[in-house]
């Protein structure tokens, strides 16, 4: 199905108003028999799910643990199969840094080498200040140069992003990384004719950079992995004709976000912020991405307690949000992040939707398990936003 | 997956009977905490759903709203994202005008121009009987014409459907309609090179219509849209190497079904027809597509008591389709037409299947809800033709 096309024709501007709150990495393992969602106390949300239908979303299908990327571009209509977001991109956009339409960035690691030979891939995870330090001076240094720009950014430990800017940049590219240490230092390779001429601009870089940092030590060279272009995602805006707006207090979120033609709202630090901005701007759009964070970062922790906690944490604003008589109101996640596994996984989504043309189920309690016996059963995620425009009555009829 | 493909291959002639009730718009949304199927006295169809495979089904996907066309059409097995039909086909099978390989259909509305400037799109909507007298005038002086043929059928009020008849006519055309009032006459423009032939004819035909009506008021001209030849569909018969029959009291669904190899059976105009019909011609054929308009008629008319009352009015007949002891009895809808909304809708269809080869489940009283926990899950539409077919013994084993 050409969802794409089908949403350009059938969708229609509305004044109605869709409300999407995303619980990141929300679904998880039972610890004790009960999973965090299970043991948390969430009168809101399940007071909520007894008046919606509920059921269960498949991010990108059975089995698929999705990273942020698909996980997310599939919540908001866009096949994840068929846009691929590229890692530099998140990484930039993780860091908070502006992707432009000639933008090409990637991600990078502060190296060792020894006679040209990588001795340690991570420059011996240099601490993040020395990070910081050297790509000020790695800056100023390349602030001399011509077009194509380049600007790094650090990141944690011996990670950064570099962005080059300029005209006719393409990214098909392989990694200038060997992989492996006790190999030579690697160059990026054209994957088309088209990449010779970022080849050349990207190894170029790279010889100069060593050449720089060579009285530099543990850091006297980099790595660079994941070259990506600007995507060209079409905007929610031409697929559905909404006026979106995304409340999110991560970089990545908000990033993502833009991509696809949200307005970003830059909120607190605190999940009360994010409800506190939504108040602030009701009035001036009608699709809201509010995005909560922490039961994610809990999960990757592995702590179960907090997950719990950050669960009910966010459970206590749910009064708020359902007092906006939102058309739409949708509480799910992105992808699931149990505690016992650490990391994402391939686990569905607990869904539920509310509005006066939604179908209230048996569903009473909002949970991974309950929600599997919710009125719209299992489903990908990609049908999220179908269905959400049409309770929402901006979806005109397919066909006559 | 192409199931037409496979289908071809995998389908049987075999004496097997199979009977598909379908009780057009059925589903709906709660009113005092109960839909109208939910509402209705039904012990038949709920004698039925408890010895059945219960489920679910989509007509195109979550979210959409299908017109009558695609529900149809994927309930007999052809995607509705691949076969479109045209308005102007719709139309003219709705007023039952038969529609061959070489005959081309538009809507048309009588409307009224002044110094050729349309004043009103609709002619005042003029009333029926005008519109009929109007039409007998116009096929008069149109039966001199040569090649192609044009004959106008009149519909309600200012509608009417024009079809021309001859070799090598294109439906890609434009609308002749200027969508607005108060703006020229417009004409129909080819919107490929092989369509101009039939624009030209199109158009001499508006400019000696609209002479011919000259001292009519206040219909004094015509707009016509949705320019539709026959759509060459695969036949049922092979597809699936059946003998289809529908028992159908609106020309809409007679024509729909013919368009796909049916053959018709003109019953009288009330449910009790149909199930009359299908005592008479049960040994002729082993496909039966009953169709019930009643409780569709009521949703759109906003009328969740008539609904209700169609829906146990129906219920009455389905000991008469039990006793036929058909090897496979689905009783299902094309689509859902909740009377708070006045109109169809993206909400599923409750779905049964009953025959030795079901798999009967908990569900016992036929609705939306109880649907939701049945065996079968939720589904695409299109899946109940090869259900239908595999649980009539009619599919081979695919692959070895």
């Amino acid at each position: 199905m050409d969802w794409e096309k089908i949403s350009t024709e059938l969708s229609t501007d509305t004044p109605s108003k869709i409300i999407l709150l995303v619980m990141d990495g929300l679904g998880g393992l039972p610890h004790n028999g009960k999973t965090a969602l299970e043991a948390a106390l969430t009168p809101h949300l399940d007071n909520l799910a007894a008046k919606s239908a509920c059921g269960l979303s498949e991010p990108v299908f059975m089995g698929i643990t999705p990273g942020s990327g698909p996980a997310h571009l599939s919540l908001f209509g866009y096949d994840p199969l068929k846009h691929t977001l590229g890692r530099g991109i998140l990484e930039a956009l993780g860091l908070g840094v502006e992707v432009g339409k000639n933008d090409m960035v990637a991600r990078g690691n502060f190296a060792t080498h020894k006679e040209n030979m990588i001795t340690d891939r991570r420059a011996g995870r240099i601490p993040t200040s020395e990070n910081v330090q050297l790509c000020e001076k790695i800056n100023a240094f390349l602030e001399s140069r011509e077009e194509p720009r380049i600007k790094v950014y650090p990141g944690k430990e011996h990670r950064f992003v570099v962005k080059f800017s300029g005209e006719n940049l393409c990214d098909a590219l392989s990694d200038a990384d060997p992989q492996k240490e006790n190999k030579p230092r690697a160059y990026s390779q054209p994957l088309d004719d088209e990449a010779q001429k970022t080849a050349q601009v990207v190894n170029s870089f790279l010889d100069d950079l060593t050449d720089f940092l060579k009285d530099s030590t543990p850091a006297n060279t980099a790595l660079l992995r994941g070259f990506s272009k600007h995507p060209s995602l079409p905007s929610m805006q031409d697929l559905y004709k909404l006026r979106p707006v995304a409340l999110a207090n991560y970089p990545m979120y908000k990033g993502l976000a833009k991509l696809i033609g949200m307005a970003i709202v830059d909120a607190g630090p605190e999940i009360e912020d994010l409800f506190d901005a939504l108040d602030d701007i009701y009035s001036d759009y009608n699709f809201f991405y509010i995005h909560v964070k922490k039961p994610d970062a809990a999960g990757e922790d592995g702590n179960y307690d907090a997950k719990k906690a950050a669960i009910e944490e966010t459970d206590t604003y749910i009064p708020r949000l359902m007092g906006k008589n939102s058309d739409v109101l949708v509480v799910t996640s992105d992808h699931s992040t149990p505690s016992s596994l650490k990391s994402h996984s391939w686990h569905p989504n607990p869904f539920m939707l509310h509005g006066p043309t939604a179908m209230p189920d048996a569903v009473a309690r909002f949970s991974e398990r309950t929600c599997s016996q919710g009125y719209l059963g299992r489903f990908q995620a990609i049908y999220a936003m179908p269905l959400m425009l049409a309770h929402a009555g901006k979806l005109k009829k397919y066909g006559a």
